[in-house]
């Protein structure tokens, strides 16, 4: 196994959108596992936006900052290719956090924040739900809709990035609860995905009159606001809501390369307004993940034929960097978007 | 009881914050009451900085609009001054909503959405207190720092508008249920009241370094920022939120008279993050009040001492526009703000 891998590092810190060219593709000697280590080979990379908080020089956010020149961060499903660990074997399927890279070795006994890697079992599920469905995003979705939501059967849900991986699946177990799923997403393709995948209606935010089509599509109001945006989306959906609307808040891609400030005019005013009067509820709930139960939740639902989850998967690692900066410009992927670097089987 | 009386009527909608030459005092005749009808004398009228919503021509809240012309709109105590329904007595004190008249007429079978005039005991509390502590300003108090901020005993609670007739409550509340009050004001007296009040601590916003003095009242954070003001007042609170911090709002003065968008640049960003980062859990709740277990807590804690009612009480219906106009710049009162239109014995 000794020898040279491919990786991604940081090269500039990202100014508004990350594009391609704040990254670059290096080799590296592939690293040896010492004791009680293992040498993991990377299979999926999940292109999480979130990361793009890591990219920023300003850092303004809870996420801890990349410097220049370091392999880039990110969730794995990767293969044991090699073990001094008796709790891993090689073959072993585990979710992780091994970064843009082709190899890593990880010591499980030095666990980083979220636990030594999680073993995957092929047979339950494909392993790249590890990443999506049976992951961060579908414990995100479950916290969203179910804890911080509180979505009931007979209410509505309207959901913005309604095409990504966790709004893809929010939408599905919010159809699971009874309740009604209108989805935000770009463009024609993504929204007739989402009604295939049970969505009640679907409204595409490049659409010249996109907020009189979100209008129609919201006849009695909306009681759950799923935020995944800001922005001019945003704007289009307070005045929709319901009084006593809920409003979880797992992100706001609109805003990840603005800062603090954006330019003007301020719509804090108006969004306070909007706080009061509909009397809503919001709450930010990043990284906080609904369990067990959530997971448990969700593969019930998977295998009622209830939820189902959408995966686009480009090839090869040196295609991250372009996917990636898609994330931030309206690509067209939908569900999970992950980097297949390496076939499912050594 | 027949024969003229002097009311308020709004003459002009305001724009940005009110001014007394928005409104003018004219005469009008004593109404005679009906059958099962009673005439009220207004004793006080809550200048209640709510009243605003009412006052917009383009009205975007969830208040009824007033129209040019009309009687100002507001909460009262009244004394029965002629009864033809047998509930009520001549010489009875009750709180309702006469609006800024001299006299008025009330039909206690037909409610408002408040119900009938709430009849006051005047040897249980002085009567002004229904329109305080034992009243909206109390409820609202209780509600944001009880049932929606979920003070515990041992955290920090930071309140905007601490010298109001909401806040000042709020943060004795807060000392009652053994966390730690800091108080956000104007000036150094009201500050000092604060203290009297038993505030932990007081920052006076118009200090040329009020975030330094605000980040040094809280060295250990904030757990719940009771929201009055909005503006730059939040924009120095928000960073020193800690993670899991709940954000009660009730009011947001500095926005009342800018409408959906303020001058730039756009604070909306900057708020999202904070959220997501620190996972916030904001819920307005104007108009919702703690109900009757809330007054009884409260008058509960007058009877012990820990919770004072600071009333300033202008005099004559004539001083309603100006001091009214006060509230939003700035003014030098403490606790609520009531104009006494009669002494509280015909």
């Amino acid at each position: 196994m000794s020898g040279m891998q491919r990786q991604v590092v940081l090269r500039a810190y990202a100014k508004g959108n990350p594009r391609a060219t704040d990254f670059a593709i290096e080799g590296a000697p592939v690293p040896e596992p010492g004791e009680r280590e293992i040498l993991l080979r990377t299979i999926y990379i999940a292109l999480d936006p979130l990361i793009r908080f890591s990219l920023d020089e300003t850092l303004i956010s809870g996420a801890s900052r990349m410097v220049p020149g370091e392999v880039m961060v990110g969730p794995t499903v990767s293969q044991v290719a090699a073990s001094n660990h008796p709790d891993y074997a090689v073959g072993d399927y585990v979710e992780g956090r091994s970064g843009w890279r082709e190899y890593n070795v990880v010591a499980p006994d030095r666990s980083d924040y979220r636990g030594p890697p999680r073993k995957l079992d092929p047979a339950l599920a494909p392993v790249s739900t590890a990443l999506g469905a049976l992951g961060g995003p579908g414990q995100t979705a479950y916290e969203g809709v179910v804890n911080v939501g509180r979505l009931q059967a007979g209410e509505t849900i309207v959901i913005s990035a309604a095409a990504g991986a966790v709004g893809s699946i929010a939408g599905q177990i919010a159809k699971a609860l009874g309740a009604r799923a209108v989805g935000i997403a770009g463009g024609a393709d993504k929204c007739r995905a989402l009604r295939d995948l049970g969505f009640d209606a679907t409204v595409d935010y490049k659409a010249p009159d996109f907020a009189d089509q979100l209008k129609a599509a919201l006849p009695e109001g909306a009681d759950v606001y799923f935020e995944n945006v800001g922005g001019d989306v945003t704007l289009a959906v307070l005045p929709l809501l319901n009084r006593g609307a809920r409003m979880p808040m797992c992100g706001f891609i609109a805003y990840y390369g603005v800062g603090m400030e954006g330019p003007g005019p301020d719509h804090l005013p108006g969004f306070y307004r909007m706080i009061m009067n509909k009397g809503l509820e919001i709450k930010g709930f990043a990284g906080i993940f609904a369990g067990q139960k959530g997971l448990d939740a969700i593969a019930g639902w998977m295998n009622e034929g209830k939820v189902r989850f959408p995966e686009s998967i480009v090839e090869g690692l040196e295609a991250a960097p372009e996917a990636f900066s898609s994330v931030f410009s309206g690509h067209e992927h939908i569900g999970k978007l992950l980097v297949r670097v390496a076939p499912e089987t050594c």
